[in-house]
């Protein structure tokens, strides 16, 4: 049977036509097969417009799932998420949590996302709080895992504990990493550097039977020298947030000085090539999203702005945390470790 | 008379040969008298080597002040503090508090300084904590305004609130901005977004006589559209460090696929005069260093891995907060503002 994976279509800025066309490419490239949850009318009239009036036709595994409401961007989330009971995130969480798809993919409301799949899909038995991951290309070209880059802005040091558990797993099941190389976000690599949340966590990190290698800094999370780093969700997002915006920044200056003369300018077109590569490994769409590690079932979110290709992208992530069974694995290895410690 | 600046000579990662050519360039660009202060012999030396033997035959107003000792960046701080009452950044924070300079600059342990200059100088009587101050380069070509970049750990809303206060006189006396919008950097920039002491500042902003435009967030940074953004000296450090890997990254990144093709080659070659216009805009060392802000005197504190460009810009920041009386506005702000909520 092939992987399902239930996208919603209205959640992104650009909603449905965005999630409609990385759906498509998905169907193509990766053997999945996607239900487009939204207003039925609008997703047909995209796929028409997109040259699918029949994905069938085509032999491509697309299908419709009708779902009346939409949550914006707008929307206070703790009410929204209570109250629009026929949203497009909801149906494609509850399509998931009634086995009739393997993973969802949503480029919506990053909180109200969030909240949608802790209500429905449930947390993990051995997990106090799912915690968003999210990757960050690195010089040698793997990718550094730093979770939490936002949902939970508020942390104690035994939730950083099981995001190393989790964040461990995903890089051992999904990026193949053996003995991932664990460390805690800190000011300084020295022990006593940190804040009270860095210097408890510290400690409890050192009983944990993982890879922990100490506090690392910002700058280490781009050099490809640690796999996962660990942090409460405001540093995550903060971290996220900034290091978006300065790729933004450096970009527009480039962009800007090399159109000043045209020697420069010539200089741009022959070089072309090399500011491609550099975008392409700058850029976040590549990766697919970011997993909310924790729930009971598979949950991708999207940047709001996400193009096709990071729609697409993240139902692959979906599709391999589903084959990878890595639910399962996070809850096995927090259990375990729980039981070991009584 | 002329401004009088301590460098501590001793201080940064290649220290004293950064200090003394740091020291020369601002002796001859800016019309500064430098104290250098460390190992004499050390110092002499190094003058000679740069072809500066006796500075007052040139016509420099650079003098030698003897000091001993010397903290180290692995010394432990506060011990090192203590002890080494020889220290070359103590003696040069002493030649301050004793108005033999008018301000102090050093690339030295960066915790080591700042205990120094509030022990030795101390701290303005309405300022609670000193708060070091970074400046990062935006696409509009002014600078951002970020603090607490690593003092503070952890922070309570008044500290923040002061922070908002010494950024705000920063930028409109250092750098000639009327009215700063002050912004509060946080995880979305909804009131009810971010951590629990971003969300009680919130409240305290509202109420203080600032131009406080709310919560920012980490893409803000680079845009030019905030003049200075307050938080935690643990999330502020993140950023810069988070920040400077960032960029360090991606010019790697640049320059190894510049490389690739004869055709990049050339391209890089004709558009050659871009990337150092791009460079030099995000260059640290053209800042200057991070003032530590609500010190009774003037102290600068730069990169341990400081160019002698750096030193000589820290050196003309030091001067122009000298001049700007900079510290007596803080205390004036600050003693006004508590008066009125009395």
């Amino acid at each position: 049977m092939l992987t399902t994976i239930a996208v919603d279509a209205m959640g992104g800025d650009n909603a449905p036509a965005v999630e409609v066309e990385g759906a498509l490419q998905a169907a193509r490239d990766l053997r999945a097969r996607i239900l487009l949850v939204g207003r039925e009318e609008r997703i047909r009239e995209e796929l028409a417009r997109q040259g699918v009036p029949n994905p069938r036709k085509q032999r491509l595994h697309i299908e419709i799932v009708n779902a009346t409401e939409v949550i914006t961007m707008e929307d206070p989330v703790a009410q929204a998420v209570r109250r629009k009971r026929d949203s497009s995130i909801r149906v494609a969480a509850r399509l998931v949590r009634e086995g009739k798809a393997h993973g969802l993919v949503s480029a919506g409301n990053t909180g109200a996302v969030m909240a949608t799949a802790k209500l429905v899909m449930g947390t993990l038995p051995s997990v106090d709080r799912p915690a968003l991951a999210g990757i960050f290309p690195t010089l040698k070209g793997n990718g550094t895992v730093l979770l939490d880059v936002g949902a939970n802005a508020e942390c104690k040091p035994e939730h950083l504990r099981q995001f190393a558990i989790m964040g461990g797993v995903y890089s051992r099941s999904i990026l193949g990493v053996r003995s991932p190389r664990i460390g805690l976000m800190s000011i300084g690599e020295e022990d006593i550097k940190g804040n009270d949340l860095t210097k408890e966590t510290q400690n409890l990190l050192k009983e944990t039977p993982v890879n922990f290698i100490g506090n690392v800094e910002g700058r280490d999370i781009f050099t490809g020298d640690v796999d996962v780093i660990i942090c409460d969700g405001f540093t995550g997002n903060v971290i996220l947030k900034t290091s978006e915006g300065l790729v933004a920044a450096i970009m527009g200056l480039l962009r800007t000085e090399l159109g000043q003369t045209i020697l420069t300018q010539t200089g741009a077109i022959l070089s072309r090539q090399a500011f491609r590569s550099v975008k392409k490994r700058l850029d976040y769409s590549e990766f697919g999203g970011a997993p909310l590690l924790g729930c009971k079932q598979i949950c991708v979110i999207c940047h709001g702005s996400s193009t096709p290709k990071a729609i697409r992208n993240a139902i692959r992530v979906a599709r391999e945390f589903y084959k990878g069974n890595l639910s399962a694995r996070i809850e096995s290895e927090l259990s375990e470790m729980s039981l070991a410690r009584k």
